[in-house]
């Protein structure tokens, strides 16, 4: 079993105590009791914990932190960035109406995204947000025309397509020039060459958003210097770089993730020396992913040959990283096993009728787990509740945030009458 | 472009009239501008087509089809279903509950799945539904359990795993014995052997789900083939045999997957001929498939280097398959391009923030498609809307169902305002 570094993923504030896994000051157990299962459960402490470390990290810059909505959109969340002072990263109207909702000043969201429809353009324009990254020159004529029937400036921000591979899953690599995201530098040159034409769009810098789960720096510093390269071709001086987010975290104990304060070092040294104004970045998971769990309980331990199944309440509907990425999920049961008891490998699946469905694959268990036990699949704050579904009629799960001792829930569990209501 | 053999896929109840897609005797255009986009279109009549055409094949045996609902559970396409005479193929108390509201009698109902909770189990007991497909023996107690407290017999068919490899994507391969379905044969001799224990749960037959998109009628028949030498072998007759879904669809014009009457006739004679009393399938994308279109607006036609990019409004939160399963959707511009007018190849993708959110790669679209155009994504009635989510805050599509010149509203497009209300 893994739980000997839990540290590396949960910092502290998920650990056993007393034999039974507990979130801050409140046990898992009760959590179950008091709200059933399946429910995502969030540490408070541990969010704020990670907002504060990447603000320290990159406070050598003048740095504009946006939280990247898409990660988890719960409305309680989203209030808490705004009361930390982070900034809104959204990607499409419903996003900006959230974050709207949770009080982020317009100045301080930025609007991303390759498919924005006219209206959301108008909407973003209409309450004056701070920028947009611009995805293509349709784009650019359409926050012009906005710009002029609002009488404001639109601060607009290349997305370049740096055509950068990297290291990770090929749905999360958002830079090669084989995907939808971003402007080549050739077409980027031309738009800049005649943005004389535009009196209310102002190209003042770049996004640069690479990808997801980048566990190294290097990358980032290539980005740059290739921003750099083409700004001395083009003889633009960028007042913005937006980097975007896709800072790693460690999704099990063996991960090496290098520390957010070199991210900050690293990157916060090379803005400096390009002169460059204003660095935004966008993180989502970095902040929100590790600081959730899904709590789930086992249903049935099936054995068939050498196979042990244990099938949870939890399922693909409620977490399909699985099933779509193949990501893995640190595993561990609520009850902390004692070093006597032998560990068995079993898959960790769900009731959903697909083979997909599963949350974990030869996973460390007790030997002993049995039907009504508790266990959770860590690493659950980001593109977890976020992406769920009601696949197979199931109702979506509650959302707690815990701090210390006291638990709210931020989002109730959905009812069997919810996936009917909009039924007519 | 694919539009010359359309009949394969859409059986002609969708077709291009003097120059635009319409689905029977209703316009796509027409539906765009009543309901915007994206929105699911279905065809009733195509729908009824199906049904027809299933009951058909299996009228020579004693037949039970029951629609899978997972594949979609619209209420007011469950009410179609069970008007037909359909029964209902269940695998959660959410889906238990619709086939419930939409009319389904009880003893038309049967119960799947391999994580049926207790509650779940009492619930289908006390309503006397037809029967359950059992997983395992701790849910055969559970079943006896409940059976003793309302005071009736549940009929039991115990869900064999029989180890068939399919050709087919590995995430609807349910039969193998690596994934958690079903029972291996020597522990169903062993369950058998002392099934007078039950006195309520009842063993009377077997069910076989082999998987999905099944082509060829030889995995249906080694199935059966297998069963009766395990009858044979443990001297058991079974009552019924529940063969499951999994009957293939073409999903695009090139698809060749047998007739229906084929699997029919031969599904049916190994049936009599093994004295089975009555046959139980769960037909859901055979059904349901290929009767719904996902309609969708061009936002942006995007041009880099070599790649063409079609950006739709439509994305992987409405439909998941081609991220999850990379599978193949036909796509069909609504506008019937001319004969002179050249295709291009473009990958269609939706304005979600990931390079996996797209719904075709490589497809030929018309050369002068432009913004505002529309698009259709066909093989879209199953496990399309079932799948949805809310990601990137995304309001989930209507449903819209069309008879001839009418169309209803099925299920109302989500508000923004819906994105929230759980949030307490």
């Amino acid at each position: 079993m893994e739980e000997k570094n839990l540290g590396v993923i949960f910092e502290g504030f998920f650990s056993y105590r007393k034999g039974s896994l507990h979130v801050e000051d409140t046990g898992m157990q009760e959590l179950a009791m008091a709200h059933d299962t399946p429910s995502y459960i969030y540490s408070r402490n541990y969010l704020l914990s990670q907002v504060s470390r990447i603000k320290s990290a990159f406070e050598q810059v003048d740095t504009m932190i946006c939280y990247s909505v898409k990660a988890n959109s719960n409305l309680e969340l989203l209030k808490i960035m705004r009361k930390e002072e982070l900034g809104a990263d959204v990607v499409s109207g419903g996003e900006l109406r959230g974050a709207l909702i949770a009080g982020f000043p317009p100045g301080k969201i930025v609007f991303a995204g390759v498919g924005k429809k006219d209206e959301e353009i108008e909407f973003g324009v209409s309450r004056d947000i701070y920028c947009f990254n611009v995805e293509n020159e349709e784009e650019l004529s359409s926050l012009e025309k906005y710009g002029r029937k609002y009488g404001r400036k639109v601060i607009c921000n290349l997305r370049l397509n740096l055509d950068i591979d990297l290291d990770t899953h090929h749905y999360v690599k958002t830079s090669r020039k084989e995907t939808k995201f971003g402007i080549d530098t050739v077409k980027a040159e031309e738009i800049i060459g005649h943005s004389g034409r535009y009196k209310y769009a102002s190209i003042e810098g770049f996004h640069l958003h690479l990808g997801s789960q980048i566990k190294e720096v290097e990358p980032y510093l290539k980005a740059m210097e290739k921003v750099e390269e083409f700004n001395r071709k083009i003889k633009f001086n960028p007042r913005i770089i937006d980097l975007g987010g896709g800072f790693g975290i460690p999704y099990s104990v063996r991960d090496k993730v290098i520390d957010i304060s070199d991210f900050g070092k690293s990157i916060s040294s090379i803005v400096k020396s390009m002169g460059i104004e204003k660095l935004i970045l966008e993180p989502g998971r970095f902040i929100v992913g590790n600081t959730a769990v899904l709590l789930t309980r086992v249903l049935y331990v099936k054995r068939r040959g050498e196979k042990t199944f244990l099938i949870v309440d939890a399922a693909m509907n409620d977490l399909i990283r699985p099933a779509l990425y193949g990501s893995h999920h640190t595993i561990l049961p609520v009850a902390e096993p004692s070093a006597a008891t032998p560990s068995i490998k079993a898959d960790v699946v769900g009731p959903v009728c697909e083979t997909g469905d599963y949350l974990g694959k030869d996973i460390s268990v007790p030997a002993d787990i049995k039907k009504g036990d508790l266990l959770v699949a860590a690493n659950a704050g980001a593109y977890s509740f976020s992406m769920s579904s009601n696949y197979n009629s199931r109702p979506r799960p509650c959302e707690i945030l815990v701090d210390g001792k006291d638990s709210e829930i931020i989002r109730k569990r959905e009812t069997y009458e919810d996936l009917w209501k909009a039924k007519i």
